[in-house]
């Protein structure tokens, strides 16, 4: 295989930026993540595909439900304060306020404009991530703003 | 669940815009897809998601062999190309030429700047479309340019 070309392949390819919440028993975590997609209409599934050896893959395991948030275009800074692990304090994950969602009581952060609270309905394990498709139950707009698109934030993930 | 906080929240998602070809015996497709994301490094992996009640489907299925291209700025003329039926003829897919993928002889479109040979390594099948988890066997960068991001086409594939 011509490697180079499959890491330029990878990286050309458009994503916007999420953070991604979990929960099992007293356990949180949360990360920013780039790989994913919707997946259906009907039932409304999409994607996302989370590093193996992470904690939010432990906790999602264990759990089977994650809550996945969509970043604005100007919340770099955010996408940025989940790069590190989550510390969970006062209801506040890494400084920014959280409520718990409807279903699963799973942090939601309160800034990113949109959300989706779900459950995983089948995962992939072919290899370093699993690819989580999940089922929507419960879906909340804060704003009605432009999502953050990785091109725009310099950063890339991919390759 | 809030269906309308549901689609609002899908339609923020950000994607490339692609053409997968697929092949079995002596059929072809070709189609216009954006539900596409890296899954793995190692080994390379991507999902697509695709209709199940496509003719790109139904080759997936009985081939296990896809290739994607990533389509360029400026080239979304291409891309409208494909939202039609794929007619094959004289080794050009509705009017644009191919040479055949070096590992499996799927149509190569030349026009888009990389593209993806890949083998299926998984299928979950829980909605509408069928979500592909398909490892790269070999890739190829025609010209280094800015991939198409679907926000600039205009148009918009979810909800």
């Amino acid at each position: 295989m011509n490697v180079e070309a499959k890491k330029k392949t990878f990286k050309s390819f458009h994503y916007g930026v999420y953070v991604l919440t979990a929960k099992a028993g007293d356990e949180v975590s949360a990360a920013t993540v780039t790989w994913v997609a919707q997946a259906s209409f009907e039932p409304p599934l999409f994607s996302v595909a989370v590093r193996r050896d992470s904690k939010s893959h432990a906790l999602i395991e264990a759990s089977g439900q994650l809550a996945l948030h969509v970043l604005a275009e100007g919340q770099k800074d955010l996408a940025a304060a989940f790069f590190k692990a989550a510390k969970f304090e006062d209801g506040k994950l890494n400084g920014y306020a959280t409520e718990p969602s409807p279903n699963f009581g799973l942090p939601l952060l309160l800034d990113p404009p949109y959300w989706l609270e779900a459950e995983v309905v089948a995962a992939v394990k072919e290899g370093d991530h699993t690819v989580f498709v999940c089922r929507v139950v419960e879906a909340g707009v804060r704003e009605e703003k432009p999502a953050l698109c990785l091109r725009d934030t310099g950063w890339s993930y991919g390759g």
